[in-house]
């Protein structure tokens, strides 16, 4: 009976990463749409999420069974219950993609980002890659030293959200009002990724270290 | 022994109503101190945050104590882990509140809304307000009829938003693209803070039927 439990207790975490592959990809092919003003790309990020929201619920779901049935206590019981909010970042997370993808298909067959954002935005895009490729080792892991990273890696976010408001603020502006609502939309959506990320991440050393960080 | 643990269990769901009016008020002085350029109330929701955070964790640990010890199962359980969803959606509405008073603290002493969007972010706030009273009510009595009510007000808050987004994008928006950034973001909290009261209405729906809204 131990077995089979410990065995859906893997398969569970397989699924956690998967969550995390799958918005990974959402937030490339996002900002791929963006950048490019790929209307197919952003319609297919957008289909996709719904792919995400069934494996969170699917995912709770399971760690509800599991609870219910084998009523862990202690670590196992921490799991579970922090892969239920792991969860409902990843997914929030796939939410923020499907944003971007949302705005990048308002404004076709125009860019919605205009030349002088295209690296700012560009570089939040990598930033947020490179957050969620770490927040799956995090997990795969349980690595606590790598979550720290991810709190450094947040803060060149953040600088970048500084930068975007800078920019869309500054008299050499030249694209208008619309454009700088959408950029600065964007750079919320990129932050709060960057912001869920971390979430994860924390939660993570919590099921490592028993210690709220 | 069920005694005790029943009586844990009413705490607990007092404490939840506790957030929920903390948030409340939070956002009904977070609109007014934006309205008035209210510095000493912006700062005051600021401080205020705190308590509704630590009120977070706290539930969050004595339902995983609750669940470690007891071990329920069925609607007990399900009560106590949608209620570590409500307490995360409580916390997360208090935060909005928190930005919108901060947007208030930075452009003071002008106040942040021009007066041609001071009707749209004023209807915005009250919206607000109602939506949590009724989550208020609906965790309270589990009332799935009011909750239902509750979709149907967030759908007014949408609206707001939309209407926002016609004004700032207007011919006869006078007021700069900083402001039109203000409000942009402004209406963006006001929404999100009615999409985590739409959630918990959902939770503690699922609470009473067991079947996903």
């Amino acid at each position: 009976m131990r077995d089979i439990y410990h065995d859906e207790l893997d398969d569970i975490g397989k699924q956690v990463i998967e969550m995390a592959k799958l918005v990974a990809v959402a937030m490339d092919d996002a900002t791929q749409a963006l950048l490019d003003a790929n209307l197919a790309l952003a319609e297919q990020i957008m289909t996709g999420d719904r792919r995400v929201d069934a494996l969170r619920v699917e995912l709770e779901d399971r760690c509800f069974q599991l609870i219910a049935q084998q009523q862990p206590v202690a670590t196992d019981l921490r799991v579970l219950i922090s892969t239920i909010h792991l969860a409902g970042d990843l997914e929030r997370m796939g939410d923020l993609a499907h944003h971007v993808a949302k705005i990048a298909r308002l404004r076709y067959p125009e860019a919605a980002v205009p030349d002088q954002s295209r690296d700012v935005i560009s570089q939040m895009g990598a930033v947020a890659l490179s957050l969620v490729h770490k927040v799956a080792d995090v997990v795969d892991g349980r690595d606590v030293a790598l979550a720290q990273a991810i709190e450094a890696e947040d803060d060149s976010m953040d600088a970048l959200r500084r930068k975007l408001f800078t920019l869309v603020l500054s008299p050499n502006w030249a694209s208008g009002t619309e454009a700088a609502i959408d950029v600065t939309l964007l750079g919320r959506y990129y932050e709060r990724y960057a912001d869920h990320a971390v979430a994860v991440a924390r939660r993570t050393s919590f099921i490592v270290t028993g210690q709220r960080p």
